[in-house]
């Protein structure tokens, strides 16, 4: 096993009766604090009225950036760092998405370095400083509400990158299930295998030596992820079922499960051109690419096939397979009948209206003119031959 | 679900390469430094020799506070304090098991509030401010170095309890399981269930409502704990199994797998009144008592049995049973073997040389003059009566 230094320091509020302690969190980092939310759904939720109801009466002064946007902009950033720098604003509440908090995080730390946030992002200038982050999510998904990192997109060069930063960790995260029973089933369904593939491209499929007891605790989370999705899909407000998802989300980028390999995560790689280009639901994008990708590393390199028949027993109760090339196979089939029967998603690019002109540059664009770096590598080649695979 | 609030901050360095960011480490809190350690066994294993020839380079000053006992007594404590005032010590690395640890961390506290610890032990004094605690376990066991809490004993009163503040916890851990290679056969397996206990009675057999993905999660890391320790008792220098073991450890009481629920843990109340009058060792201690526990409780509360016989298939491997009391006592009956036989502990306390003239005096101080408000509450009756049946 490889060496891993961890350390998370979120604070995590979990549970349904924890907003009473949001004006105590926010107290320890300044009462002049920005709110910064998406398209209005936690007012028509009734959340905004419930965060400010505990809010006001502490003597926190709130201002507001509403409107971000779902592949949060670096122009947004820039406009939300301003307002903290004229307001002098001490700390930043997300409510909302993973898009959201990704916002706050870069806001807070542009906000203390004067300038255009795109030069922190693209590492001309070091985040040294950066105010504090409070997350509510309102999605079972990204797990930036306990990570030390954030994706912002630029539509002036057509990039999306990250930024991270221990400063960027959110210094408290309020994750109640019942802010996550209005969720709709499409994106239930994409935040929940959103979660599955940081798991499975992070920490589960690896090229680094294995760690048996992390594998087997993925394997308890993925496989509870597994069985809670349809039940939501089902029951959009069984809080028990809510609550895995949520808390797992958080796990599956906190690094709890984490054991220090760095890796690119393969799906994700490509996906990002997925999203950048046609606008796809990041988690769509996902649970089209997945199983191909597995399809076609396991055409060619049969090493693979014992991690594949594993995930299919030990997350998707498969039946055991007479040999691992066979339960390898078992499990995809299994992933794309979860993915697109009891999920419902969408199997392939063409029935979300993309065809394969742009696959040649889209591949060479998310290898950054090399190669993907994941559990196995891939070339432009490899990348475009998986995009074919998904029309 | 019960609603919880989880953080733990200490940075964890986890692996064989890790001693060389112990300076670096140190240095964020100063760098006068008190070694505390116990009867020796650090230098006969060289790793003595290994810390002090990194932290003399870097500029560390390092007093020592050899000798810490296997229950670290309060008067040890206070000397330590003591030293740390006339030397102006800034922090505290604790070397060895997790009686060190809890006596550094001790330390920590009565140093900067002047008078004896006793007074903090039992809140007559509260714990305000604390010295910074590194800890660098040799043994699979307490889980001390990512909790915080230590137990101290007072030989004078004959007490033994425990002190808990978020001070307390360690600010960083290095876990090394080459440290934890030479650890005998005896203390392994000793270890290794006050490990399994440590889920078992916290998170895992809870009188609160379950939280599925958690159960799944501590099945796992206890289906680990379970298969390794024979591994490591045939292979003592298996590092991957010792690896398992060693972050297991810390799994068990970091909070990771809590959710909420506060209960007491039945079998450590009783064991602490084992060793306190005894000398027994812990995990012995709690060998004996928890399969008579289990089959205490089943014998008079049918509603136990679901969890013990999910316990035994998924734990210890049991297949499945035609029926959860039948379950239960495949379950029990497969703990007994793996103590007994597979981890070649003693099974009775007569085997120990315990007799059962203390069993009523023992039910009575275990109880505190109520119940034990465990997984099931346990009256000084039930004590007794689970003592009587470990003779």
């Amino acid at each position: 096993m490889n060496d891993f230094i961890f350390q998370n320091t979120t604070r995590v509020y979990f549970g349904k009766n924890q907003l009473s302690h949001l004006p105590e969190e926010l107290s320890r980092w300044g009462s002049r604090v920005l709110l910064v939310y998406g398209g209005g759904s936690i007012k028509k939720t009734g959340l905004y009225t419930r965060v400010m109801a505990v809010l006001k009466p502490a003597g926190i002064q709130v201002w507001e950036l509403p409107g971000v946007e779902p592949n949060p902009r670096h122009t947004t950033v820039n406009r939300g760092a301003a307002l903290c720098r004229e307001e002098n604003i001490q700390a930043l509440l997300a409510v909302g998405g993973g898009s959201c908090i990704d916002c706050a995080k870069a806001i807070a730390a542009a906000a203390c370095c004067g300038g255009d946030v795109w030069d922190l992002v693209e590492g001309k200038a070091p985040v040294s400083q950066a105010l504090a982050v409070i997350a509510m999510p309102t999605l079972a998904s990204t797990g930036s509400e306990m990570d030390k990192s954030c994706v912002i997109s630029n539509l002036e060069t057509a990039e999306k990158k990250g930024l991270s930063s221990e400063l960027l960790r959110p210094r408290a995260a309020f994750l109640d299930p019942t802010n996550t029973l209005t969720v709709g089933p499409f994106q239930t369904a994409c935040g929940g295998f959103d979660i599955m593939t940081h798991f499975l491209e992070l920490n589960y499929f690896t090229k680094a030596q294995k760690y048996p007891m992390l594998q087997g605790v993925i394997e308890s989370v993925l496989h509870t992820v597994a069985q809670d999705l349809p039940v939501v899909l089902a029951q959009p407000d069984n809080y028990a079922a809510r609550a895995d998802l949520l808390w797992a989300a958080s796990w599956a980028l906190n690094s709890f499960c984490g054991s220090g390999q760095r890796q690119a995560a393969s799906c994700h790689s490509l996906e990002h051109e997925l999203s950048a280009r046609y606008d796809l639901t990041h988690g769509l994008g996902l649970a089209i690419l997945f199983p191909r990708w597995m399809e076609y590393l396991l055409a060619r390199d049969k090493t693979v096939a014992g991690d594949f028949a594993r995930f299919g027993t030990a997350v998707l109760d498969c039946p055991p397979a007479a040999d691992p090339e066979a339960g390898a196979k078992a499990a995809i089939e299994a992933l794309k009948k979860f993915l697109y029967e009891a999920l419902g998603l969408k199997s392939s690019l063409s029935a979300c209206g993309i065809d394969g002109s742009c696959f040649e540059e889209m591949a060479r664009a998310a290898c950054h003119g090399g190669v993907i770096d994941g559990y196995r590598p891939l070339t432009v080649q490899d990348a475009e031959a998986i995009y074919r695979m998904c029309l």
